[in-house]
């Protein structure tokens, strides 16, 4: 891929070597029928004046405010990272103002006020700035001060590649410099990774080396003990431990995790540094084969929000978090344009459809800050982590922008490009411009498998080849009608205006179950169809969630769903009241075994089941990804979906 | 049960009614051969001692020091209910002097010190009078003031029991006077139950009414929203959500749930309020029926300390606090007291000889905050919460002190007593002197299942009955060779002296599974042998303890251990390795079902098990209770112990 330089029109992240190019912020358009286009638009028309206007609401902007001079004194509210939830919405706007010129009215109102309130040193941190300044910098391990500006920092790019005008980079710039000049020389890192990732995209828009240079520090200076001892989780919590180069397994608070990792990715590619990016591939497997949850969701641990041991994947206490989705997204994305290895593009669109597109309720204004894959009859969704419903707010709002942030730039992630030709990594009805050609894509994927791309080249007598992802869980794909290998089938052809492909991949229902070593999910298997993991909820059944076991013997057939709910999956299965079965006892001589249901008195049902990330917009009840087998072989049939499923 | 006037001599939890009477502190001498008496011995040599020199390292002593002005000035160090350790040390010393006559120098010492610091209203506390006098009161739902009043008070009333004076005892009664003076009044009670059950007991002790009183109030006032809304956790977190009369679920915080619970029913028995027994008997059967590991340990969650949803009793991730298991046991006891109802006895041995035992380190100066019933390969310990191994010490350090005084007084419960016998409810060598006889006991249980008694009646002629607990466990018993029914063996006669009673309890070991509901163990089965609950160690076997599974066709066996393993159980299972299987995938057609090894590539194993109790005595490694099962079927022969099992 050939150098660029800097990036008006860019995207979020937009590396400037590596196998695979994004494409720039304007080159897709998602069709709002579809149904990426349609959560990009609910996220343009929901959740983001939402966002908006909960920042009032919760005092971020006032925190602001009375920095600046612009609100009559008062105490600082939220949490001391609460400005880092107006950068991200702000980050929002800015893809959102680049996608679709909507109002720039926030954007600029909210530079002026961070502009107003920043020092005149370039710090610029609301809580700091109130009743703490004594604590400027004093306690980097829990003051998120380098967290913020890296939201900062990346809102400004955002708004500079959006074509806003550099003025909220001014105020990212000043706040970097004064980075650069102190940390250039003391050793110090911050308690939560942002910063690298931040300061790695404002090189990448401003070509100014010290940036990448200092972000390049950060990371080098991480697993060296600067931040102490964590007195109740140990320095694994902030990924303080080892180096980053070092390091074989991810661990601690998962979003810390996530963040650095991509930060770590950035650092590399820019530097050129391929011992660090063998680390964060090597992290990368370590995380995907031992520490992801089915949806892709990461962190199972309530307690510290943290990835557990390997294998430890609880489905009821799954934290799942929001970010950490949302971070995992950006992780592997980075991955992918760097290496070119379809495996990345896979965990994309797995977490993407399942644990990110689930944490947001239909009207785009409720959310779930933990994603668990379970929810029990009689839950008690009294806490704020684990609630019942999603939620419309949070005393940590970390999530909601954040997913604003992210689906204000969908569009930037469906395809990239190389000199040799196009890749469609996701499946989205719309359209996506390259230098190589236009590419229409027509689709109800993932409802559908079949896929209609039409193709204008760029010019009439080149040839190049436009690669189409055939996901790892397809087991069978035809384009055209022939049989099409993965992980892409490469068309290389010199394209004329109006040449259609047909992709088809098979969206059958599938069963899969877990390695024997995820204890939690023993015995039990989950539906899926196409990159949707599907679950069973109250709702749709009459005998108690956790009464119900699947027959994976019999096929699991796809059926029109009522509402929103364009395809479910019927399976069979029995309800076995377990009547006052004791909580432990021995079991009956030539009995069933433990956890599956009684021989005697089961009643055979049938299992509906729904996309998981449509679960929970009816009334609350349980929720199960993960359901108990039936002690019946599983048979040959529509399940065996070979190798690749 | 006649009423009565328990003062000198009485041991913790002394009820003035109820369907059983509890013997006094000297009653019962435990053989230092046996289990318990071993364990007591341990106790008293090792933990003790260890507990009153962690306080001074930690300072604790120092807080108490400085405010009496017996230690030049610095800042409180510890946790803010630092005082409690102190407390709960102290009462173990007083239990300790009661039964053994041991040293009274640290109980004259830290009186004198607890007088000195003392306020002239009878405020103690050592945080909030320091730093921190204008917030005493002020935020009853953190401060714990009540909570560390509580162990002032059972301490106190230890000491006043064990024959060693009323000085403490005046510290104790100035604080609770003043607590009765001000709450008398006052609507508000203690974010941290405790209070209640040592206010109760300081009212047997004293016969003081008021004290009782405020006891009462304190349980009718819990539920009512004076503590606020708790900002992470929600009023349930300290039962606060609902009065205890209307409740039906045990939730929230675990220690403060059991502890409240314990409290629940002195106040009931106290004031004959049969309607709160009622309440606290239903709580028992949610806490036993649905939020209990098979340790008998309570508390599924790390994030706040909590029993869980029903059902939800992940082995890895179990909190199961040592101080909720002892919390537990005075709560089982006192239904037991209370009732007479075996199943509270059949839990305090569970709990004894699992929960609460495995906290202990064979050094005694080891502990467990948290008893997980499975440690992974891998396992990252650097938490506090989730160390590999025992810790010598915690920054909270609630559990070593409660085990010590828990200890101290374990003579007190082994048997019981009412007008027409005696009952024992534990089996223990050692000497039962009670208004009947006297009862000499000799067995190695639980090692084995013979326990042999010789009486000696009080007087020659009067028929009373002799009650041998057949526990819920054992599936086969006899009484002098001829079967014997329980829940008790009652053996009415005019006892002679030197008349022998040989008990026989079946002790094969036994295979238990869980509730179908219980997600995380499902398909796993757990080793048992007499009150014993088994694990295996990873010291043990030779192959990943993850990829081992138990064949439960196959006999269980007991053997002899090595060292201080007297008997280990041998199984039979496979080893399968599972090679590079993915994290998740489609079953192959007809192939295994979740969870379970592959069918091809398994290879036969002993699995060698030893008592829960003693793991991680060797290096540290992985260790899980429930064992995956191979997908044979469950033969029949010495696993099928009846319905009882």
């Amino acid at each position: 891929m050939s150098e660029t330089t800097v990036r008006t029109g860019a995207g979020p992240a937009a590396p400037t070597s590596g196998a695979l190019q994004p494409l720039g912020l304007s080159a897709v358009t998602l069709d709002p029928d579809g149904l990426l286009g349609a959560w990009q638009q609910r996220s343009a028309e929901a959740t983001l004046p939402h966002c908006l206007e909960q920042l009032e609401v919760a005092g971020n902007i006032g925190n602001l405010r009375r920095v600046a001079g612009a609100a009559a004194p008062g105490s600082f509210r939220g949490m001391w990272f609460a400005d880092s939830d107006v950068y991200k919405t702000l980050e929002a706007v800015a893809w959102e103002l680049g996608r679709s010129g909507g109002s720039r009215e926030a954007l600029d109102e909210l530079t002026a006020l961070l502009e107003a309130a920043q020092d005149d040193d370039g710090y610029l941190n609301s809580y700091f700035q109130t009743d703490h300044r004594d604590e400027q910098w004093t306690a980097l391990v829990w003051s998120h001060e380098m967290y913020c500006a890296g939201h900062l920092i990346q809102a400004a790019v955002a708004a500079s590649r959006a074509g806003a005008g550099d003025r909220l980079l001014g105020v990212a710039r000043r706040f970097a410099d004064l980075l650069v000049t102190r940390f250039r020389a003391e050793d110090g890192v911050c308690g939560h990774p942002e910063i690298e990732t931040a300061l790695v995209e404002l090189y990448r828009t401003t070509r100014h080396r010290p940036y990448l240079d200092l972000a390049a520090r950060f990371v080098e200076l991480r697993g060296r003990g600067l931040l102490g001892d964590e007195p109740r989780f140990g320095r694994h919590y902030y990924q303080d431990h080892e180096p980053v180069r070092d390091s074989t397994e991810v661990t601690g608070h998962a979003v810390r995790q996530l963040y650095l990792l991509a930060g770590v990715v950035d650092v590399a590619v820019e530097t050129g540094d391929t011992g660090l990016l063998d680390a964060a591939a090597r992290l990368w497997e370590s995380a995907f084969g031992t520490k992801t949850y089915l949806t892709g969701a990461h962190g199972s641990r309530h307690r510290d929000e943290a990835f557990g041991d390997p294998y430890e994947l609880p489905p009821d206490r799954a934290y799942a978090e929001t970010c950490a989705a949302i971070a995992s997204f950006a992780w592997s994305w980075r991955m992918l344009l760097a290496t070119g290895d379809h495996r990345y593009a896979d965990e994309l669109e797995r977490v993407l459809y399942n644990g990110i597109a689930g944490s947001t309720a239909r009207d785009g204004t409720h959310f779930f800050y933990s994603n668990p894959l379970q929810l029990r009859t009689g839950h008690e969704g009294s806490h704020e982590d684990a609630p019942s419903e999603r939620l419309s707010w949070y005393s940590c709002a970390c999530c909601p922008p954040n997913l604003a942030r992210l689906v204000a730039s969908l569009q930037c992630y469906v395809a990239t490009t190389t000199d040799a030709g196009v890749q469609v990594q996701l499946y989205a009805a719309g359209r996506i411009e390259t230098t190589h050609g236009v590419i229409e894509v027509e689709t109800e994927y993932p409802w559908d498998g079949r896929v209609t791309l039409t193709v204008t080249p760029a010019s009439p007598e080149s040839e190049w080849t436009l690669g189409l992802r055939i996901p790892g869980w397809c087991g069978s794909a035809t384009v055209d009608g022939s049989p099409a290998e993965g992980p892409y089938a490469d068309l290389t052809r010199v394209w004329e205006a109006g040449d259609r492909v047909v992709l088809d991949l098979a969206v059958h229902p599938r069963v899969v179950t877990a390695h024997p070593r995820v204890d939690a999910v023993r015995g039990c298997a989950a539906l899926l169809r196409g990159p949707l993991v599907y679950c069973i909820e109250q709702a749709d059944q009459d005998a108690r969630l956790e009464d119900l076991a699947l027959d994976a013997g019999q096929p699991v057939e796809s059926g029109t769903g009522e509402g929103p709910i364009p395809v479910v999956l019927r399976a069979r299965g029995v309800h076995t009241a377990p009547g006052d079965a004791p909580l432990y006892s021995a079991p009956l001589s030539g009995g069933p075994l433990s956890g599956g249901p009684a021989a005697g008195g089961s009643v055979p049902v049938t299992l509906t089941a729904i996309p998981y990330f449509l679960w929970a917009n009816r009334e609350p009840g349980a929720m199960r990804v993960w359901i108990p087998l039936t002690n019946g072989p599983l048979a040959n049939g529509p399940l065996a979906n070979g190798p690749r499923s």
